[in-house]
């Protein structure tokens, strides 16, 4: 049996993930094909009590190398409970958030390097790396006045100072340079369907592989 | 300044390492030491919470990666909010289970490998490895009929198969082989006292360096 497929989107909230996600999620199944949609943290009930603890702005004292380790803790129980199983059936895997936010915020955002969370990542993920990324490209700073004209509060993680955020947004800009043959910027200065233009293509060419 | 000093006790639950530890901390607060007295999983408040992940028996779908990752997420928020900074301010830091248990348990009990539980482990320790390790020595079986007697209910860890906690046991007379001058073996098949004789003298060895 053919193996699915794995993929994932990265970039700040408010860069559109989630309508993304829905539009892919539809273009597959309509051409047949078994999707399942994650998130991280979370995805599984043990999961979702980690992203619990990572997101509580009670918190606050929470040091890097923990958040680092607790964002891998979920992240193995998610390929280990659904991913995994789910590709080796065949299905496409979209996931919001994987590893690569792990390289952007724990590894450049807190300064831990990439390096050591690749290294520690490295036993949460196993083989299964996406097939494709797309790194929803918003600045920072647009992404920070979106979200706030949200109205929703703002998590640990969101509540963090913007220098925090703009390290972040170098990070992905940086594994974009890194990993070009699997990371895609996808420009978000678009309405939502012509930003799905884009995404299909690369899509299609994954699948026609 | 003179650093500080840490001191580990590892075995099953069951060991006496509590009654020795109380023992052990009477016996340098006398001397005129400052002493800090912390538990694993646990010791801090994001700590305790992931403690709480790892021993309800709700979470029995838990993966060993996951285990393993919970764990040292735990041990370093413990180093960086307690151990270190008390070790720096030249206290005695006595721990309950530190990351020998680790080894043993998500290392030799779930199979994952020392070289695994030792690489990750490495970014929760950082510099703080103990300078000294009591495994306090009861089989798996005698500890088990102890634990069964005393009427507590069993977490999830102490719910394992026996199997898996004679697999423990011998991951413990593994380390000490591998670690014999740090980790000391203490037969616990003696009154608490005369167990306590043991342990202070290698206590005194340590405190005359």
């Amino acid at each position: 049996m053919k193996k699915g497929f794995f993929i994932t989107f990265e970039g700040n909230d408010g860069s559109g993930k989630s309508t993304q996600i829905k539009f892919l999620s539809d273009y597959l199944k309509k051409k047949g094909m078994e999707v399942t949609i994650v998130r991280e943290p979370g995805g599984t009930p043990i999961g979702e009590k980690i992203r619990d603890l990572l997101l509580d702005k009670e918190n606050k004292e929470m040091c890097a190398v923990t958040e680092m380790l607790l964002y891998a803790a979920s992240r193995a129980q998610l390929v280990h409970s659904v991913i995994g199983p789910d590709i080796e059936a065949g299905k496409v895997v979209i996931c919001d958030r994987f590893v690569d936010s792990s390289y952007a915020y724990q590894g450049m955002g807190r300064g831990l390097g990439i390096k050591t969370v690749s290294t520690v990542n490295s036993f949460a993920i196993g083989k299964y790396m996406p097939d494709l990324t797309f790194f929803m490209d918003i600045d920072a700073d647009t992404a920070m006045s979106r979200r706030n004209s949200s109205g929703e509060e703002a998590d640990r993680i969101e509540s963090e100072k913007m220098e925090f955020h703009r390290n972040v947004y170098e990070g992905y800009n940086t594994l974009v340079s890194l990993y070009p043959d699997r990371i895609k910027r996808i420009d978000t200065r678009r309405c939502p369907e012509e930003v799905f233009v884009s995404i299909r293509k690369y899509v299609d060419e994954l699948l026609d592989c």
